[in-house]
């Protein structure tokens, strides 16, 4: 009698739920919502204006849209609820919102409903980014020992910083507030009615670690006094490792997605994670990259090394019993929607919609009709600032070698090709700090329907690219983990490795690279990392001086 | 009783006629003609195939166009030919053509009129680029000291390399041609039947110097033993200063004309040298840019100064008695046609046919709503090389600072600064070196047409920049030559200088620097300064080695 599992993944703009059958990872059944209130950065619900930089999101929207695609998901594959042995989630991350002792967020209560911060935050919320650097200058002068393992930088993406921005900003939202929690650790919670927060996601965004736990009290204090005994007060010391049953689904949880009460829900998970047991890749040595908007790549080793750049390395944070290192690059598909939104002439428009074809098919026509080199272009990939290797948000964009004959195509590909040499110098920073990279994988979007990049990527990296299967790897991932959450003994998996191993893996073929056009890309590549340190590293800020000019100009 | 002075200006696709008034320098008549061969890239008018790089002429072209012009502007002015006292010419020059002992090109032999080298080659005909490298080899290892006049560089744009290469590749051309003649002196040769050469042109496009004539038949000769003798063999050392008669008007280029037999006509001379008057830029200290696809910037100086990075500078070159500098930019208009043509978008198109606008108008009505220093955007302006200071045409454009949020208008402007920043580089030049610039003048297309563009200037020059008054300064300054070829005593003017006086002039308002906009511009041109330095002098040579990369990959 076959049995599934569910996962469901709440993205930045939508959820979606995956129905998957155990021993195959044959995908039945899915649905998608978007979030009815999206991110909010200019106002809240009723109008309470929000200044520059914020991101907001409505808690009932999680709710709303998990209502909606679980059993929408399960009415499409057919599959009867009482077969379902586990269900998983993964979520942005750090998102994260105060509750009150009930675990009601704050913003649901009248006397907070006009205060933004009492809204949950979303990751890319950067309003705190002023408490994000003093922090980091607070840590460096302090020698924290924790920083090391995130690439010595503080995002202002991550949870402390915003909780920061509470206190000071909004000390009454914070006095209020019973405790803190991320936006997956608490939709688990309303699923099951326990809260079992997440080690992965404290791992990777509250500077939480394994043996040496939370940063201590002093750090805390001397950012701010009162902010000193924040994980005690606020946050919680109890962690759990991806997999572990959370708990069963309540009676709220049951009506709400339509499974039966009881069944298990694993803790909650990082979005981009849950990628890497769908794609086969639970082993180190093994890199994934998950390609999107942005690329965020994961890979896993057997010890904990120091690598400078990277956006943090966590144990158990992604496979237990392994180290999951991350990094990324902070724009990638992004470019490319850059290009032919602004920059394609109507002529071009006019002949791919004559075509019946888009235009980014258009140009990737005519962009793999160039050979490697033949361009003449170069481009640093910065259009969005740097994450990895340089973890540095004012750099920008800079291309090269422009002539009167330069087309469209031609920087199409040119930005194609610098997102690659992004990745190879992630890569070879793993290499040469320790961290082994054997063989690279791709999912997303842009891994299944676009074979140029794919093929560039193979050819710049001198490897063979892996693609992974599923198309909805984040669903699926999650779905893995609410199969370990079951346990073998329930029907699913004991380990994330074993659910890995039957139910995911990559296509048959791979992308191999080309030995001529590897030779050129490694000219190219050669000047990319000269352009990249010259630029990057302090030789020539012009970026960073460009960026003070600008400021001072829209003042 | 009025009189009248008439100028024809032959530009690389069209020959234009002027017909204006002695005195006044009032307008009465134009009339313009394309050449009907246009630039012979491809092939031969019998359809003989030409190689890469070449571009020819049809020397009836000139003739045909000739005959056209000045009598269809004689006739819209409404002019009686006999109150005419007097007509010049200008020509773009190095446009070189060997002929028979008649003065008959030889391309008009059957016996030649299928080889290449017996056409007129066009000044940016550049297949000679071998021959002028390796000219300017041997000047330097050579010491030679004419190498100084010309900011240390050979181009193959000028005469020498042409027919080395005519003698190296053609030798029964070479062999059979009684002489080689500019384009320009040819034409005054055909009005007149007097063979008067240009001072001027030899000495911007043939080494000639005043004192120390062209250079030395031992240079020639170590070039190659066959050129030794050939400035005595194939060119003339007889050579006229600008304005002076080279004859009246003969049998032939009266019926041509429509003017009278016995018309003074002018030694022939640039095209762009000759807007100096007709912009009243007749004294040391005075700039004169010429805008159009690319840029010439002409000062004049009491003293022979050597300056690097420029194209030339020859005394009585522009003005008699003053030394004429000439550097220039290799790409302007040309960097904003490559923007508009290839990278804006169809939904701006559509926007700017519903306003029934151009693109360049909607592009520049939205960069004017751009503060300095707002887009954050810089850029290199070599979309074609660069031609002064670096001298240096395998240098490519660069941009820096792009986001996901920069739009055409914000590109557009970068560009038309970095093609600001590059004329104060060229002006810096020349005061640093002992030139002086006291005043900027403008003409040509842009300079009456781009209030916006002129505005920048003036900002990044941090001076004011005056407009000629004349849309057709080239015509109208040959006209003015013609009026000194007739003398005071013809009804003309002794000297240039008189005739600028009274002829030309600039508009009655200037563009005048912003000081607030300076001040931001001034922080931009250092950061210009910084990249052109690290980009063009060898600190960074990524542009060689990309178009090295690019000549192996199209191979």
């Amino acid at each position: 009698m076959p049995k599934f599992a569910v996962g469901v993944d709440f993205g930045t703009l939508s959820a979606r739920a995956l129905v998957a059958e155990i021993g195959t990872g044959r995908e039945l059944g899915a649905a998608t919502m978007d979030y009815p209130h999206a991110v909010m950065t200019r106002a809240l619900p009723n109008g309470t204006p929000l200044k520059p930089d914020w991101a907001l999101q409505h808690p009932r929207d999680y709710l709303d849209c998990l209502g909606f695609v679980v059993p929408e998901a399960l009415r499409r594959s057919g599959v009867d609820p009482a077969d379902v042995v586990g269900m998983g989630i993964d979520c942005t991350a750090s998102t994260s919102l105060p509750v009150d002792a009930d675990g009601t967020p704050l913003c649901f209560h009248h006397r907070f409903s006009s205060v933004p911060h009492a809204w949950p935050m979303l990751w890319k919320h950067h309003a705190a980014q002023p408490y994000a650097t003093r922090m980091q200058q607070a840590a460096e002068s302090r020698g924290e020992s924790f920083l090391a393992r995130y690439g010595g930088k503080v995002s202002s993406e991550w949870l402390m910083p915003k909780l920061w921005q509470i206190l000071d900003e909004a000390p009454e939202v914070y006095a209020a507030a019973d405790r803190f929690i991320e936006a997956g650790d608490w939709i688990v919670y309303k699923l099951t009615g326990v809260e079992r927060r997440s080690a992965a996601i404290a791992g990777y965004k509250a500077f939480w670690h394994k043996e040496d736990g939370y940063p201590s009290e002093e750090f805390f204090a001397a950012l701010d006094p009162r902010l000193a005994r924040v994980v005690d007060e606020k946050l919680s010391r109890a962690l759990y490792p991806a997999g572990t049953r959370a708990g069963g689904l309540d009676a709220f949880g049951a009506k709400l997605t339509g499974l039966p009460v009881g069944t298990p829900v694993a803790v909650a998970n990082i979005d981009a994670h849950v990628s890497l047991p769908p794609a086969g890749v639970v082993e180190p040595g093994r890199l994934l990259m998950i390609l999107g908007t942005s690329t965020c790549h994961i890979v896993l080793g057997a010890e904990e090394r120091a690598v400078p750049g990277i956006c943090g390395v966590v144990e158990d944070g992604v496979v237990p019993g392994l180290y999951g290192y991350e990094a990324g690059q902070s724009c990638c598909g992004d470019h490319f929607k850059w290009l032919i939104e602004n920059f394609v002439p109507g002529s071009d428009a006019a002949e791919a919609a004559a075509r019946g074809i888009g235009l980014h098919e258009l140009l990737t026509e005519r962009a793999s009709a160039l050979r490697p080199g033949e361009s003449g272009l170069i481009a640093l990939d910065w259009w969005n600032g740097n994450r990895s290797v340089l973890v540095d948000m004012d750099l920008t964009g800079l291309m090269v070698g422009m002539t009167l004959a330069t087309r469209p195509e031609e920087v199409y590909r040119a930005l194609i090709e610098a997102t690659a040499y992004g990745t190879r110098a992630i890569v070879e920073n793993f290499a040469s700090h320790g961290v082994r990279v054997d063989s690279l994988c791709a999912c997303g979007g842009i891994a299944k329907k676009n074979p140029l990049m794919m093929q560039i990527y193979a050819d710049v990296l001198g490897r063979e690219i892996h693609i992974a299967r599923s198309a909805q790897t984040p669903a699926l991932g999650s779905a893995m983990y609410g199969a370990v959450a079951a346990g073998g003994a329930g029907g699913g998996y004991d380990t994330i490795a074993e659910a890995s191993r039957a139910m995911g893996g990559v296509e048959d073929s791979a992308y191999a690279p080309d030995a001529e056009a590897s030779r050129v890309y490694d000219a190219l590549y050669a000047e990319y990392i000269r352009l990249h340190d010259l630029f990057g590293r302090g030789g020539c800020d012009v970026m960073k001086r460009l960026k003070r000019i600008r400021e001072r100009a829209i003042r």
